[in-house]
């Protein structure tokens, strides 16, 4: 696990407590491609698959960890903060929860023109949970993503 | 605090794990008025407010608690999982998260007699989070419910 993945990590779980208590870890992040996991003991419900809120929760922390990463990797030092999230169950997860993001620089090109510009901007992150090979959880969500004065 | 919501309260801290971590507790239930709580402090993000996913995973627990109080106001033994959500945060949260959901009884008839009828119906709950008296978090959940077989 390179310094950028275990600085991030280590945010998660000193920043952000709850994410600790999830056992929220990150599996890999591949320029493109991030994925993050949590045990599902944890993050139970009383049907005994994964919580909504945890499957939520890791899905929304998925997708501000990428934009992190690709801030971080551009040099930017950027804040962001969630605006808007959609969730959508459509199996239960009865396995450790992995929740994959995918990045399309291409497509967030303008976005990031935008930051650089105008000093903020909104990016979209989408992320999905498969559970037994099938999509479990499909989340995207909208943040604000803003430079922090040097 | 009558039987009913200490029963709801124990079923949440020991069947979901993560609800006991974000220290969720019922305030009160008024027949059409629910409301949960939870300190800031194991919710907090990296900018010190309310966590995106604690704040959804919040409001997730007070649709589906709203909407077992009302199944079992009403004798009915129902299973209870989330379907959908949709959140907006709309101002950071810097204190103690008080979330409220209120159920129209009216506007579910429908849905309830579909339920009684047909086994199973989808029930639609709305949150909301307040801080420093105004809106701070919308949401809206949609629940499938099932009859569970006597």
């Amino acid at each position: 696990m390179n310094t950028l993945i275990q600085n991030l990590q280590s945010t998660w779980h000193q920043e952000i407590p709850i994410s600790a208590a999830m056992g929220i870890e990150i599996v890999e992040f591949t320029g493109d491609e991030f994925a993050v996991q949590a045990a599902l003991t944890p993050n139970v419900n009383v049907h005994g698959t994964g919580f909504a809120g945890s499957l939520y929760a890791i899905c929304a922390l998925t997708g501000w960890g990428m934009i992190w990463l690709q801030l971080q990797s551009a040099g930017i030092d950027g804040s962001i903060v969630m605006s808007e999230g959609h969730i959508e169950y459509i199996k239960p997860v009865r396995e450790k929860i992995v929740c994959r993001c995918h990045f399309d620089a291409n497509a967030q090109r303008d976005n990031l023109s935008r930051l650089a510009k105008f000093g903020s901007c909104e990016i979209q992150a989408a992320s999905i949970i498969t559970a037994r090979g099938e999509e479990a959880v499909e989340f995207d969500g909208v943040y604000s993503v803003r430079l922090r004065q040097g």
